[in-house]
């Protein structure tokens, strides 16, 4: 029976239900973390042979190079060959970074601001107010660059399909608005696709600045847990074919197909722009850890073998995220008290709440011992208009623990919804 | 006989000699290098054991932490121990970084630019003009980024003991004089060795600048290839004990003495400039790559057992000095045309020319196949007053090529002298 159709008497019966078993788990003192797309150990213990696949300095030559040495700032083009197979691109396109995209989107931003990107007029400090979309719900750690350097955000919501590409649309007359973010496949959190119409209309937008910075972050964009490999468009052709070569800036990496800490990450993007950025990014560093990008191109071969992985990596996942959403059809279906999507990809299930009841749900977890994405999060400084979405992450607990984390997570979410009908 | 006592008979039949010897020379068509400091392959091979210290997943665990995982910021709690050790100051004054200490040297440069420094009042990129002092001949890589930021560089003479410091008190009186490059052990290009009372000095700055920023890039610090192992003084404690604990950030890397594409820096600077980087750069990146630090904690154990190693190297790299500073002694000293420094670490012989030569010298240094790092590199905007100072780098080329490479060298600076004497 559904929250809302309950009289006081159901509610209150209901309330004692939910409100013991809240104090029960509680009395439990669990400890168990459904807070980052962190892979669990299993995942980790997947790809333990790339640690010794160089082992001897004959192993460290490729390309007619020493990967030991300095040198190659752009990467090893075995690498890029690799990775431009895997995004669609061209291997000139590719600028392999170290360990982490984030640190090379991070860059792409600092630099817009300290030197301008190829076609600003000049560098973004100089400007008085930049602004940026940020299509939400989405990914925090994005949102925090561009708040970091004192961008004003724009939340631009999320539809089934990608951004509204009608707010976007009307965005970008703004010359002040210098970019958008974007996670096109299997975003962070909804897990939802772009479709093609969506990414056509991106590509084909006529931004007032014509340093309009599109940050593609392809992060999952070979990370299925159900179902086969879907082929995704390449955005660099796109945009090319659109009459914005130089919009795109592509990002990947490795984090969630090798390790974590210790991956590899790419920047992809027209020639004329890795030109550009390669001679700001000579300043900055000699190049990125060769050895790693050989271990990888030794371990991960080429996309079929990457791919093959990656279905063990699914193996792994996908009876998590069955978990959590069985948990949600069972617990929390029949309440009527929120919704949620089913992703195929990705490393999220996003969860909207009920209006307002977000803080509170994750108010109570934390006190029953399960730590969560803080409320919030996905929205831009951290607030959500509707307090209503959570992502939730399953990928870390092994599934015994992720089976008493949701069941947490269900009771804590009926308890918030319980408290707020009953005006508690 | 110096040249500068030759009539102009004699200058014209040592000119033919020489003129003879450069065309034979060049009838080689060598190819050889002599640019960066880069070490040779003898050198990679030292640390081949590195490769495989961690093989397997019981392997990547240290500190209760999976290194393989997300997470660690500021680096594994092993690695500062390891590089405080090394550089005398404590575990929680170091921020362990990627594979090049030079991306950390940018990005606090960059980050006093976008967000300003601890004590800055504003962003330097809010600023109309930021100068910087640069003892020269100093390091061109330091020289360029102060560049690519625009600032505008000041050159401070150097001398035997470090900088000239009468001149650098007198222009830290300007507040838009906003840090200095140090490179205070084996400086490059010279070798020297800051004096303590150079040091102390250094630490008793008093600039107008609150946000004085002191670019302490201990590069060679454990990198002597004659004699013992020279201990260096903390920058840090006696910056501190001078009053100036937050003026200091201190780089090194493993660069030369693990892999030099592959190795592992750190940041050390005061705890509160430690807390206060590291909030900015947990928005640039969730952590470097743990692997790889507890590759190497694993590897170099500790300082006495990484001193260990340095001498496996210096027994690598002594010869090759030897065959650079013996061609000189024996072909150019007699000649009264170039003076040059002996260093017993780092990685370069800076040689100075009578004024005027070493533009010329390099330009027939490259039409013979010998390539050797700009003239006027080792100083601001590539500009020697002088036109003297030249960096030699015996490290690369095995000896056998290395003899050759000086070879070439000193008849391509006999050359240069001789046309300069004879005005041709």
């Amino acid at each position: 029976m559904e929250y809302a159709s309950m009289n006081q008497a159901q509610l209150q019966t209901e309330y004692e239900l939910v409100a013991k078993k809240f104090e029960d788990l509680k009395g439990k003192n669990l400890k168990l973390d459904m807070s980052r797309g962190k892979p669990g150990k299993e995942q980790l213990d997947l790809v333990s042979d790339m640690l010794t696949v160089l082992a001897k300095p004959e192993d460290c030559v490729q390309d007619g190079l020493d990967v030991r040495n300095y040198g190659e700032l752009t990467g090893l083009p075995s690498a890029k060959k690799l990775f431009a197979e895997i995004l669609g691109c061209q291997p000139e396109e590719c600028f392999i970074g170290g360990n982490a995209s984030l640190n090379l989107m991070y860059d792409t931003i600092s630099k817009a601001y300290t030197h301008g990107l190829l076609h600003s007029e000049k560098p973004w400090a100089k400007l008085d107010t930049v602004k940026f979309l940020c299509p939400s719900p989405g990914y925090d750690r994005h949102f925090k660059v561009s708040q970091s350097f004192g961008m004003e955000l724009i939340t631009i919501d999320m539809t089934e399909t990608g951004p509204d590409m009608d707010a976007v649309e009307a965005a970008v007359k703004d010359p002040a608005v210098k970019g958008m973010w974007c996670v096109p496949k299997y975003s962070n959190p909804d897990g939802i696709i772009y479709s093609p119409e969506t990414i056509d209309r991106i590509a084909r937008l006529k931004p007032a600045a014509p340093d309009f910075l599109l940050m593609w972050d392809n992060a999952y964009c070979i990370h299925e847990f159900e179902g086969d490999y879907l082929p995704f468009p390449d955005m660099l052709s796109i945009c090319r074919e659109a009459g914005n070569p130089d919009m795109v800036f592509e990002f990947a990496s490795t984090s969630k197909v090798t390790f974590p800490g210790a991956g590899v990450s790419v920047m992809a993007s027209s020639v004329e722009n890795i030109k550009y950025m390669t001679g700001l990014i000579g300043i900055q560093t000699i190049s990125a850890d060769k050895i790693n990008q050989l271990r990888h191109v030794r371990y991960l071969k080429d996309k079929a073998h990457t791919l093959e992985l990656m279905k063990k990596h699914a193996a792994v996942l996908a009876p998590k995220f069955r978990t959590v959403l069985d948990a949600l059809d069972k617990e929390i279906a029949p309440l009527g008290i929120a919704s949620w999507k089913r992703p195929k990809g990705g490393y999220f299930v996003s969860l909207n709440t009920a209006d307002g009841l977000a803080k509170r749900t994750l108010a109570l977890c934390k006190e029953a011992g399960v730590v969560m994405t803080s409320a919030g999060a996905t929205y831009p400084y951290g607030k959500d208009p509707r307090d209503r979405n959570i992502r939730i992450a399953p990928s870390l607990p092994p599934v015994a623990e992720l089976e008493t984390a949701i069941d947490v997570f269900c009771v804590c979410l009926r308890l918030a919804a319980l408290e707020k009908l009953m005006g508690k």
